[in-house]
């Protein structure tokens, strides 16, 4: 089995709402020094193969058909064992 | 200043919807050697300080108050540069 790690990030430039309300809740809550916050998912996928390379290009396809949206989105992904 | 990567996952055992949907919707687009989806958050920090110690202690104390709800979720910080 192998274990791919996928992280679903916001190009630059495309606003993060989820990002800037936690950087304003944490300049409420009194956490000063904080200069920005981004967010991203992150999904962590089991597949049923040995072949590290396959999984890889599998996982570029689940991220192409459905986890990422070419617009916005832009991933990275990672072989984790 | 410091960059810190923080992992929200779900603790073992909790229900993860999205995930399980996730595997679902990879399914029926014919991805048949899927065994198993998580999904979490992750969120990137930028704190004006560059006391990698001290940035790994706020971002804890953001957690607890903030951004984990430790009933369902654990987390894992990173100092990135």
């Amino acid at each position: 089995m192998v274990q791919v790690r996928v992280e679903i990030r916001l190009k630059k430039g495309v606003t993060d709402p989820e990002g800037d309300n936690v950087h304003k809740a944490l300049g409420l809550l009194g956490f000063k020094g904080v200069q920005g916050v981004r967010s991203s998912k992150l999904f962590l996928i089991d597949l049923q193969t040995k072949d590290a390379r396959a999984a890889r290009k599998e996982v570029e396809d689940m991220c192409r058909r459905l986890l990422a949206n070419p617009v916005i989105h832009e991933y990275a992904i990672a072989i984790e064992k």
